[in-house]
């Protein structure tokens, strides 16, 4: 492990300087230092995907840690390295852990950026560059709020410990071995995370969990080959109908899971919840619009979101059977295999999921196979409720002169358990890139006025949660 | 239209010359002839879906039938051009229309063939070519077997009809119209055809019907595109499911389909149909074994060929909808897509049939698309208890010294319905080509041993055939 000590190049006896400037003025006097650094990040490739620069750029971001007068170290996991740095203000302070990743997606296709996007280019106000804002935009302004903190005198009575992930983009494999081994270092009362955008309203969205996500293929095989649909049809049984079949029974006609115990475990909405959704921005109309959608099969705002984030789902991600090209070919399929995603909801366990699907299989169409693919994920979900939540939630709204959207969850999913479940931490999300970050596709880029608020809303949460005892902190 | 007239290039005075001689002494002597005349005709390419030689190859025949002193004529379809020939002997006497086609399968890939698919080449008593056995070494023997016949002075008091397809290969999409608009000239009491090969049991095979077929694609789209399976999971309608649901109606627990009228206008087997099943050669045990299925989904002897020649399918032939690679993709598909073939029996209508499905679909799924892919066949099926069937059997069972196996239908589809259903015509199919002929695979070839034998069950057909009086001829 490489322990990167704090430099003292950029030391200008910051503390005693700058103790009776405001946040704003120290931040306009910082303007460049803070942009050097983030464009020396953003010019470092970091592809996890493709193993390429990742090291380089763990490295990096630990000096930079260092020049910010944070204890950093890379620190090896069962793949790609993760960047952990603390700052220890009093021992019975709250202890914040800040997640966030410094590996990037890769930048293909080349020929589709208006500027290179290893080179960072500011064109009408925005960071053109690869990671701009997913996510080394996003976790350099908890480092240089700290900096900037520190060096007004203002800094938050708080612990700081600081996670940078260097494989998020591809969903974290080795991150929840690596919590486990570390359980006692990582310790703290309260996972606080920037990644993904703010509202396309403008206003800010905080969000307090995601589902989670089992994957499943179900195949049938009856014939050892594909056969003629005319010599062999109604002597030999059809996979795909064997397949239907069995599904059907799944679902009832208004498309309620039957599988028992599929909705075990569901904690449903508080009511604080059920307020919370009813509030967020939503038109069936023009939901349904968008999509193309028959305006019938919209859902009312409180249960679009309660269906999509307190309520498990079993899509259909595939089907796939027989002559798939073309025209007509007469054939008896010999396979069928369906691509099933679960999304789970808080608390539901994967693993008993897998169980309740396999055994339902097993008495209901024993010739069926069920496999898992790819990893699975259990949900997260945490209070909005606690002292600390309206916290954040507090210093969001000061801070953006906004309400902010209160999300209960993501309908999607990210592998936020690792604190949830292991560290038993409540989770928030609070998203400072534009709506408009192109993430993950050529131009990704940050607006400055994002990143600046950025830096201030990490302060102000900072300062907020500083206020508060640790008791104020609590997991679901 | 050309007319080729009778050629006198092999007139020799045959008739009188050869009045004493047996039918198998004068084949002896006739070898040479018939084998290059035969080969001549499979040098000449007659690829109808590469509109390869087809029109040159139907030239060819039509001088073929006139060196064999059968009026012939080149008449044009919608499409590729049907060779005709006519022999009348007597007003009174009953007439045969002969069915085969004079256009191959493409021979590719070449590479694949032993000897040139289109330079006849015998090597261990077989003919390879394309086209040796399917089905222009088939049709010939008829043609030979009037000469030789007539050369002996024992023609057979018939009268003859010859019907050469150019476009069987590609389902013969021409044949109703022509047909349809020949009905006068094609008027006949028995259509025979040979085709295909005979039982592998060495056993000649008599076959008398036809399964139909339908072939329709249902589609299901619900969102204008693809979307993320989290991020609307539960609250954008899955088009996979829609089907999956609309399908698992359409068949009970025991796959009887239960949509309104699937089975109307099935005619059952004749008690004689049913002694006919259970007589075929079956082995429940090697059937599913050589499939690799579990025993227990396979069907006794009487059921299995009820099953397979006596009651329509509802096979769904390809299934597509989502992701369709390895591992996972958590979508949530924009569109499903079932494609369903449905076997028809006697006296079954395709469009009849189209309209139940989709007023079942319109009833049931609303949303999903109905479509119809392809060109519908209705089936067809002769009986076996004629006089003029008995007498078919009898010829064969005597020609081939061995017990016919009596097919009352196969299962798969031919064009048969403008013979049964526009000219009212009994049908049957007596296939001359050895079981391992491998027609529309490389190396295709004829045993000449089935070769010749084929001629003298023509001759033997049209012998027996000539005893009876025009009332034995009678359509199901």
């Amino acid at each position: 492990m490489a322990i990167c000590r704090p430099s003292n190049r950029h030391n200008m006896g910051i503390g005693e300087m700058h103790e009776e400037m405001s946040l704003d003025s120290y931040l306009k006097s910082q303007e460049q230092r803070y942009l050097d650094l983030y464009f020396r990040l953003l010019r470092q490739p970091s592809v996890s995907a493709q193993r390429l620069g990742v090291e380089e750029c763990a490295r990096l971001l630990c000096d930079t840690m260092g020049e910010l007068k944070i204890n950093g170290e890379v620190l090896p996991t069962t793949g790609l390295p993760v960047v952990y740095g603390e700052l220890q203000v009093h021992p019975a302070a709250p202890t914040l852990l800040i997640y966030g990743h410094y590996d990037v997606q890769p930048p293909e296709p080349y020929e589709a950026w208006v500027s290179p996007p290893f080179e960072p280019t500011v064109r009408d106000g925005r960071v053109y560059a690869r990671g701009s804002a997913d996510n080394k935009g996003q976790l350099l302004p908890h480092l240089f709020a700290v900096d900037a903190l520190r060096a007004i005198g203002a800094l938050p009575r708080l612990n700081y410990k600081f996670l940078f992930d260097g494989e998020e983009e591809m969903g974290s494999p080795s991150l929840p071995a690596f919590v486990q081994a570390n359980r006692e270092r990582l310790k703290a009362d309260q996972l606080y995370c920037s990644d993904g955008p703010y509202d396309p309203s403008g206003r800010p969205t905080i969000l307090f969990g995601v589902r989670g996500l089992l994957y499943l293929e179900l195949e049938c095989e009856w014939a050892n080959r594909d056969l003629h649909s005319g010599q062999f049809g109604n002597v030999v049984p059809n996979p795909a109908w064997t397949l239907v079949k069995l599904l059907a029974t799944m679902k009832d006609a208004r498309g309620h899971v039957t599988i028992p115990g599929f909705y075990d475990e569901v904690v449903p909405p508080t009511p604080h919840e059920r307020q919370l959704l009813a509030a967020l921005p939503f038109s069936e109309k023009d939901f349904t619009a968008s999509l193309g959608l028959p305006p019938e099969v919209g859902l009312e705002a409180q249960d679009h979101f309660e269906a999509l984030m307190f309520r498990p789902t079993l899509n259909i991600a595939g089907f796939k059977s027989g002559y798939l090209g073309e025209g007509t070919k007469t054939v008896l399929p010999s396979k069928a295999v369906v691509k099933i995603d679960i999304r789970l909801v808080e608390s539901q366990d994967p693993d008993r999921m897998y169980h309740r699907i396999a055994e339902y299989v097993a008495r209901h169409a024993p010739h069926v196979k069920v496999r898992q693919v790819g990893g699975a994920v259990p949900p997260a979900r945490s209070s909005s409720e606690t002292p600390a939540a309206q916290a954040i939630i507090r210093a969001v709204r000061d801070t953006w002169k906004a309400e902010p959207v209160i999300t209960p969850s993501a309908g999607g999913t990210l592998p936020m358990y690792p604190f949830t479940k292991i560290l038993g931490l409540p989770m928030v999300f609070v998203p400072y890139a534009n709506p408009d970050e192109t993430n993950h596709a050529p131009n990704e880029n940050m607006s400055l006025e994002a990143f600046w608020r950025g830096i201030r809303t990490s302060a102000a949460v900072f300062t907020e949660l500083s206020a508060l005892d640790r008791s104020a902190f609590v997991a679901r």
